[in-house]
């Protein structure tokens, strides 16, 4: 067929084509702004979307959690991914929404540390089941008090962005999970009362190495240190559908039945639960003041801004007030732009505590350069974490960690090779879109020549080295609905930018004892080489004893270990 | 006020947390997935959603557009920014949500080149300026059948993520156009019956450089030749609030008075208008097939595969039925999920021809090669338009262009930076996120020292050159609904890279005459030195006289030509 002639438009002809667009047809065309580029990225994301919101449930209900990944092949590009959690489990009339609406969820609406903020992740990764295999997204769930676990397939409505509900029962199950011991053997069953298991099936890879799954739970593990991980991938038989391998990557042959893999907890120590803050006076634009004053619940002006605002005392509003020449007591919903405006202004010129920063939970040195060490085979560790600050008025914290290798120390860190960096936000490991990422443009920022290593112009520093960066915040800036690199916030860059310094500095200073003992070293052995002939000499010229020759040689060897110890 | 201290969750209580967020909510909170990052960026963003819906609007109606920029600094940090443009003009009911509802617009359900694509842009330009000043946004339109104009004042409602109309009157106007000539005089201003002009006021800063509206202007001019562009800047007078200079830009001083500047149109042809297209079976998937059957306003499965598809003549949906299994007479809305698998499976198995690409409207080598011309000063250009082809089922077409020059030939092209890259997508420059650009990618990706280039591992070549890619599609996948990078999808960077190795080839070429050309100059240089004294030599041997020795350098010298001709 031909193309279809377009006909020149008028305003009345393109008006009738104007139409809304729901917000999951959006993202349905544009699936590769929620992270399903590729089936490969696609199993990625949903794991990530799924064990995201499995953390964060335990968390928030104070449960030490316990999470199970099963990823089994079914066909020749399918997968059905299930991810369990022994979480506090989901009310029955909320599941559908959570699992397919887009922009549905707990933590948008307010400001606190999560790993999900935005109620779309893992509705968008039914949603890509549903549209590449046409299945529904299974969810089983057993609350504490509820008699009887819930089984629900859901599928999304797309042109109203709503849940259908295909299936809808009462079922008696509940969440097991079967670890593996350090020593390979199976361990004993975990049964809980309470938690939640959910089933996609989709068009996926399984493909092993940087960008894999397997590289994202064990990054997670390592900054999780209180979660215990069940991981399991079934794979069809070689002769069937053979998993793609990574060049380079060859591993023992892969069998239909392969056992759980467990990254063990370290402690059951949960992070410190971050609290919830409200907004910084200082971060609110002119507009959103207005959108506040329309919609609080307080009767006055000032009872508004103190109740609403974090930082601003009953005085401090009534201060605030006066210089704006507003009348405290008027009613925050009858205020005028023009008056709103004087009072932005009045607010942006008073002095103000900065947020209250105690609502991070970051990872600590301490923990970083124990993670580093269980991980990354090197010479030198350090970390740094610093001071909480804030951008656009979010609070938000950079911690970095450094793991340099001796040459041949580590066969993953080549000497000419660009550094590796592994960056979390919120402790979720970022995995894709380094490239357009924050914290990479800080890594490349800082001028790593001066703490010892060869860096190409604005590029990553050359080394076997690992850079791990962390940053917490309420609301971290994504750029893309995907979560996989940090917007280019000026606030974020210099806080990161500091923390690598600093590292860096460290850095230098072992680099700088290496070379010194290094050049020692070389010399000594320089000497040793020389020191018989030297004796020799001395013996023919002074015509000395062979007991004496040898005296000569060890006094020598003394005084070479003296002056190297005193250097 | 300190933190709230977090209590346990329990599913009962996270389940009256849970709540449903406006799309505008959600783009206000992150706003820098729109664009909307920083003041600069603001700016930008702004002139080019208006832009772009100008060019679109006056190209479907097949005008040849005029269009005004008009920049006005209004506060220390505050723009006016106003669009104009001759277009068909907008019929009234439609303008509220045109410019006060995300989501809303004609371009997004449709298969067909254009700038505009996803019903975002302008709202949330206007969205932004509504939060940064509490302003609202004005429109100003009249189309050829109207009487009068429509003046009307909107704000959009972020909670629902609707217009609220602040102003609806009939007035007298008629969009007008100031063109400046090329020696600097005022040209007649021009007057339109119809047209559309968009005025946002937001917190903006003006800079100039790289990233600023001039360059995206310049450049938008380049890739549409039969656009006329109108821009000025107006700026408050220095003491109060001078503009922001790049470093190393100093140019003459602002005035208060700053007339407008006009990038003339070089020809009054519009582009081929490109034709809307019908999706092709083999971009579908799955659940996309499901969704059309059960849509599909055909009464059998035959005429809906016929009807619906691109390149499904009847014959061949016949065909498609058979090898599915399916009745051809089957009524489609009742096609039970597994007959859709195997309909699946049949089409995905039958060879179709490639989607039509003829709905694609690319720039052209000609005219590449002119616009590079033009605004590089370089001494070798080339480009190479590749043939159309597919990505997702979607049809695309890539474009190279490439100038080079000499040393010393372009101050602003060093010999010892990367090269510089220019990106467009549907003729839209992209100016900010290079390093997320699949195009950027393509461009380090290739060998470069194979062609004459210096390369540092994985980067850009480094060279006095610029590169320029055109990106046209009837859906351009952008990482980011500020539409600044294109995404990874390997068929693009394929395509890229094709036309880049070709353009590459051909800059090989060129180096190794010019390399080839400078070392004979150079040798016959070395001679033309010694010829006078061989002479002066071989006169005292043979003792020649004066003539005779003019008459062996005279020789010399032809015979040193000869040799340099005939290599």
């Amino acid at each position: 067929m031909a193309k279809q002639i377009p006909t020149k438009e008028t305003a009345e002809s393109l008006a009738k084509k104007q139409r809304e667009i729901s917000v999951s047809e959006f993202f349905l065309k544009n699936r590769h702004l929620l992270g399903f580029d590729n089936p490969r990225k696609a199993l990625l994301t949903t794991v990530k979307e799924a064990v995201d919101n499995a953390l964060d449930a335990c968390e928030e209900a104070g449960i030490v959690p316990e999470v199970s990944v099963d990823i089994v092949q079914t066909g020749d590009s399918r997968f059905k991914i299930s991810v369990t959690d022994n979480g506090p489990g989901i009310v029955r009339s909320q599941i559908p929404k959570i699992f397919a609406k887009l922009l549905y969820g707990s933590k948008f609406h307010r400001l606190r540390m999560s790993r999900g903020q935005q109620g779309i992740g893992i509705s968008a990764a039914g949603m890509y089941g549903q549209l590449t295999t046409g299945s529904s997204t299974g969810i089983l769930s057993r609350t504490k008090s509820g008699r009887a676990a819930h089984s629900i397939h859901v599928q999304i409505d797309a042109r109203k962005n709503k849940p259908t509900i295909l299936k809808d029962e009462q079922v008696d199950w509940r969440p097991e999970f079967s670890p593996t011991r350090d020593d390979g053997t199976p361990g004993r069953t975990i049964t809980s009362r309470h938690g939640t298991c959910v089933s996609i099936e989709m068009e996926a890879s399984y493909v092993r190495g940087r960008l894999s799954v397997d590289e994202y739970l064990r990054q997670t593990a390592v900054v999780n240190p209180h979660l215990s991980l069940h991981y399991r991938v079934t794979l069809l038989a070689k002769g069937k559908a053979g998993p793609k391998e990574d060049a380079g990557s060859l591993e023992e042959e892969e069998t239909n039945e392969k056992p759980w893999t467990t990254f063990q907890r370290v402690n059951k120590q949960l992070p410190s639960p971050p609290g919830e803050i409200k907004p910084h006076p200082h971060g609110v634009e002119l507009g959103l003041l207005m959108q506040m004053l329309k919609d609080t619940s307080a009767r006055t002006l000032r009872a508004a801004l103190n109740h609403d605002f974090s930082r601003v005392s009953s005085n401090m509003a009534l201060k605030i007030c006066e210089a704006a020449g507003l009348n405290p007591k008027a009613r925050p919903t009858r205020i005028a732009h023009r008056e709103s405006e004087a009072l932005f202004q009045a607010i942006s010129q008073t002095k103000l505590m900065r947020p209250p920063t105690d609502c991070l939970s970051p990872i600590g040195e301490e923990q970083i350069v124990a993670g580093l060490k269980k991980e990354i085979a090197a010479a030198f560790y350090t970390a740094v974490t610093r001071s909480p600050t804030v951008y656009r008025g979010n609070p938000f914290q950079v911690e970095v960690g450094l793991a340099y290798a001796r040459p041949g120390e580590n066969a993953d860190l080549g000497a000419e090779d660009p550094v590796r960096v592994m960056r979390f936000a919120n402790r979720v490991p970022l995995l894709y879109m380094n490239g357009a990422c924050a914290i990479t443009k800080a890594v490349s920022g800082v001028k790593w020549r001066s703490y010892g290593l060869t860096q190409p112009r604005g590029s990553l520093p050359i080394g076997p080295m690992v850079v791990m960066i962390h940053m917490a915040s309420v609301w971290v800036p994504f750029t893309s609905e995907s979560k996989e690199a940090v917007a280019h916030y000026p606030e974020i860059i210099k806080e990161t930018t500091f923390a690598l310094q600093e590292c860096g500095r460290r850095l230098s200073v072992y680099l700088r004892r290496r070379h010194r003992e290094a050049e020692i070293e070389r010399k000594q052995q320089y000497m040793t080489l020389y020191i018989p002939h030297l004796a020799l000499g001395l013996k023919e010229i002074l015509e000395l004893s062979d007991r004496q020759e040898k005296a000569v040689v060890d006094n020598l060897h003394k005084l070479l270990e003296r002056t190297h110890l005193e250097k």
